[in-house]
């Protein structure tokens, strides 16, 4: 028999100085990968520090949650930024966070690109291009975490990029996520986002909205911890895949 | 004959955006260490990657400049940051310039705080203590230059401290700088610094303001980029060393 | 018979982009006063107006929450700022919550400073003189919210200085607050709190920790929202007011 | 005889913390209106209030240069900001400075955009609408300075807009700027500047870069302070326009 594997990862410690967002101790016992946010848009120091050390702790594998140098924007308002200045902004918080992370016995090893610049590079060749720059000139061998079909795919054949998908997510015939404006973008029923996240790590497809079967050759799904119920409806995806004999690790 | 050493540091990169402070190529080309500003006062990314590169290219020292997280204030203004919060301000500093200058070909080799906290770091154990943490938790063998006599030096026996003296400044009998309020603070003939920086380097000695000889034990003169004149007068301080046969290399 | 009256404030309006703080809406239909921070510690633009909106709509007076420039301390990180620089941030805030104010349909009707800064200025005479300046340069008609004894009362005539107690706070016989690493510093029995609210607005008195009665000449009772069960403290205190026949109403 | 009028406007108060950009006190004496950063783009508290006081001191009328927030890129990178938040950060900014202004003696009385705000709402209709929301909400009177052909003019019919332009930039056949990326887009020749300015100024029009004669109707010249040369090209701009019989006074 076969062994299937598949990471899980969530956004973590997205606060900065007082305030919280997400239940980040409760999903750092769910999940193999923690995007850890940077200073950009959210993460203190000390905020980064605490949950590079949980995730040290929990044996969770550390990624470079970089962002658009954005804080009250969160990192969701798009920004053109020049090649020069977002290739430094990304591998200003890569450096932060690794050397935080070294601290705390990890380190990096991964990059996932945050909100506004997550969805931008996807066909942005410029600011691809830059995110890249960043991370091969700070160490060649990280991936980048990145939706499929993005163009940070092909910007440098130096660069590794990974796919990952989302089971509470609709997705099109075409293999792209249902933009979020749609009503049925999003997947709410728990069972089906289960047995979603199931049919994705196991058989590499997901029944788009039309019917269609569509291929997804992803190694991580993302799960989100910061609405109500996001962090057992992480725990139901877990606790389904660990059923359907799927071994959940780091996919680094 | 005894060959003697010494180093020339300087704050370099310590612009922000549009912004630019001091004549950085210049001095570049006049020290032994750049003290760079990394984020916190001044520094955005980029600035920290280009003033990396160019002391990569220059063969000087990296120096992480840290700072209180105050850029409106240039870092000179004191708070009271908590030991969590400071340590990991300084780290996040620390691994943010680091990661930079080694994707350029080099690595932060010391650290050097600034402004209020510099002078903080002297007399305050709290805070000297949250420096000694964050840097002992990066990388142990990284030395921190401070003034002589600073409880730095008390705080951790693993803490490497190394003591800098400046050529311009007045020293009171005691070995400590005369206040820049007084009057007589600062040395302004560039005869007089070249000659005080040649017998600090090799007597190990200064003139204290009232005639008294004070010893100094510094393996760094301090000097200045930001003032009209400075560049000049480092330019002058560096010729008087060579010409008494001094060495001028990086103190690391 | 005599109508007492008593003014209720609390802190609103303490989120920065996705992050919130407290219960505002709760909040805002139980106190007579809001606190609003302005930019500097919390409130980002958006936040501030649709705050001013809330206050407007509920008949609570507008009060300018001033900071430091801290917003990753949330400003409890005392700051050595200087009088030119301190007075021009205050103004700073100031006038940014009033313009807002007034294109609600409000305005600011009071100053509070905030965290550190509401700490400093009780004792320090410089800043206080700078806040001061600032509120006199902006509208001298406006007072200045702050706790008995400060020295605000004293570095301007022309100031003008309104008193605030805290129903949750222990006293000491000098009629300070006790401080809040004393493990007696809060009180925590809603009944309790409720009471001394009453005893403060209708007697002008408070018994302090050793028993002596202390008179009380507060304007304003402060109370919070950012804590679990503060909401449903408020309401307590504010029926106990309304039941002993004291008229809840703005102080200005 | 009819007297012509014209106004010269100038960026001022365009630094941050220790640094600075441009002339201040020199352009001061030269321009009738000054667009002062608010703090978003440049301009902490203490330099808008100094710039301020130099403006009343020099009956220079005071506008708000609005922008995005981005210190770190001096506003030139266009942000997708959603309507409500722009709208909020525009709000505050023009608050700000109007408070401060005001307790110089002197007001706000126009808005003038920046940088990369200043060139998006010339064609987006979604972010014009926002400032015209948040200037509309805070006094209709004010007047917005804008390119010809902004759609701002069309985005609220109660919005006031005012059209400024570049004596020391060429222009298309159609009446708008050359692209700064063309060789040609700006004119160095001091002598030809100023003439084209007067020409502007009394005939109301400008020889496009074809040679085809376009017309011009701004009520305002802009002029720069922050290249070499600068602050001389704009005093050689109103001498030419004083000659000529033009009298320079604010717009508004």
């Amino acid at each position: 028999m076969d062994l299937r594997t598949m990471d899980l990862n969530a956004d973590l410690g997205e606060g900065f100085g007082v305030w919280r967002l997400g239940d980040d101790s409760a999903l750092m016992s769910v999940v193999t990968s923690a995007n850890i946010a940077c200073g950009f848009h959210a993460g203190d120091p000390l905020i980064i520090r605490l949950t590079c050390r949980a995730a040290v702790a929990h044996g969770v594998a550390i990624g470079a949650q970089v962002s658009y140098r954005d804080l009250a924007g969160f990192g969701r308002r798009a920004m053109d930024v020049p090649f020069d200045e977002l290739a430094a902004e990304i591998l200003y918080q890569l450096s932060a966070l690794d050397g935080i992370a070294r601290s705390c016995g990890g380190r990096v090893s991964y990059v996932k690109p945050h909100g506004a610049l997550y969805n931008r590079v996807v066909h942005d060749r410029g600011q691809a291009a830059a995110v890249a720059e960043a991370v091969l000139s700070f160490d060649p061998s990280l991936p980048v975490l990145t939706l499929p079909g993005s163009v940070l795919a092909e910007v440098d054949d130096e660069l590794q990029v990974v796919s990952e998908c989302y089971a509470d997510r609709a997705y099109t015939p075409e293999g792209t996520l249902v933009p979020r404006r749609s009503p049925v973008a999003v997947v709410t029923d728990p069972q089906e986002v289960a047995e979603r996240a199931v049919r994705m790590a196991v058989a590499g497809e997901v029944e788009a909205i039309d019917g269609t079967v569509v291929p997804v050759s992803a190694r991580s799904i993302c799960v989100h911890g910061d609405t109500p119920g996001a962090v057992e409806l992480a725990r139901s995806v877990r606790g389904a895949l660990s059923d359907a004999g799927v071994q959940i690790i780091p996919f680094v």
